[in-house]
């Protein structure tokens, strides 16, 4: 598989350019590419480009990697469904694996949802460190969108500002069919389940409260299967 | 939420009984039940019964929690669709959760699949963590069929030997609409992919060749999202 490299900053269609940092130490010291190797540079909003690496250098701000476009950058369309992911966020190792799932499965964005029932609040180095996780992630999956990770957002406030259908998943839902919309707003909450006022405001608000298997689901599993079961069908 | 215990020796359907070793330990010194606290037993094979402490004792071989049952034991059905995980291992600790991840999603049971591109191949130690790991699951998201750990099994007798409609996930596949029938086996190839040999044996023997998402996906993750896919619509 070829070799991808993330570099947000991305806006050449041809050329000569240079990818360094980690992004450059890391093809060069783990993966041990050199010169002539082909790779793929994606800047994680829909552009892709093919390169072949010219040459390597190591100067006083680290490693380099000078790369020549083998043709015009691609632009790959979103995924759709566009499915936003707002959840409360597990403990501990839970949240990343989560985040990594979220990413594979194709949703477009996360932000950790502030419930009556949460008790989990992520400080703000784990976040950035969830930012690292998607960039990995975009890599690994051969996604060409990075997914986002939003600012922590309050419940009444992501009803208020959802985009597309809002669903909330919850044990009293009816059986989600998956075939919702083309930007869907998904709600998962804390192990302590929505508090009613919560539900209420949510079906006030003409959300879908579905649920996405037979079984009590931890956060991670909810959120991953919800996205999975909204996303059926979708396509790059 | 009423606390569960798993006892996989129920036969009762009234009267007195004990429950003892680590899940009376479990009841009493972390979860603190005292006598007149009520407790559902299940066995893992769909009996289910709701007692009440009559008293906790300690003796030589350690704790044990006498019982009495408040009505008679209750049969509760399989999910359906029946689902048959056959998957790749991954790495650590991306094992057990996902076989936790599985437990909540629904399925009947797992085996380690082997697998031309395989490259991990778990221990008799920790196949045997992963059946704690599935009773712990059954009494966290509420199941009343414990999801079975099977032997390991090489793909072509996993082929073989399959049950119901044979689901192989894998990125060339059309999309799957998740209503497949009413018994199924799913095979989840390592994170080479099948090989063509694999690939052409399945399509030989009926396969349906289903991908579940835009994106490629580590196993856990594919295991976890075809099977929520595939489940949908299952109620209890």
């Amino acid at each position: 598989m070829t070799h991808v490299l993330y570099d947000p900053t991305l806006t050449q269609t041809s050329g000569r350019f240079v990818v360094g940092g980690e992004e450059a130490h890391h093809a060069l010291r783990v993966k041990r590419l050199t010169a002539g190797d082909v790779v793929r540079v994606q800047d994680g909003a829909g552009g892709v480009v093919e390169c072949r690496i010219v040459r390597a250098h190591k100067g006083r701000d680290g490693w380099g990697l000078e790369l020549e476009a083998m043709g015009p950058s691609r632009r790959v369309e979103r995924v759709r469904p566009i499915v936003h992911v707002r959840s409360a966020a597990p403990k501990g190792d839970r949240l990343e694996a989560m985040i990594d799932a979220l990413s594979q499965c194709g949703a477009a964005s996360w932000s950790v949802l502030g419930c009556a029932h949460s008790v989990v609040e992520p400080r703000a180095g784990k976040m950035s460190r969830l930012r690292r996780t998607t960039e990995e992630s975009l890599k690994q999956c051969g996604r060409a969108w990075l997914m986002e990770i939003g600012e922590p957002i309050d419940f009444d406030r992501a009803l208020c500002a959802s985009r597309g259908t809002i669903v909330l998943a919850d044990a009293t839902g009816e059986t989600c069919n998956g075939a919702i919309g083309d930007e869907v707003t998904l709600l998962v909450g804390p192990e302590g389940g929505f508090s009613e006022r919560e539900l209420g405001m949510a079906q006030d608000a003409g959300a879908c409260v579905c649920s996405f298997g037979p079984h009590a689901m931890r956060i991670e599993t909810a959120a991953a299967a919800a996205c999975a079961i909204i996303m059926r069908g979708a396509r790059v």
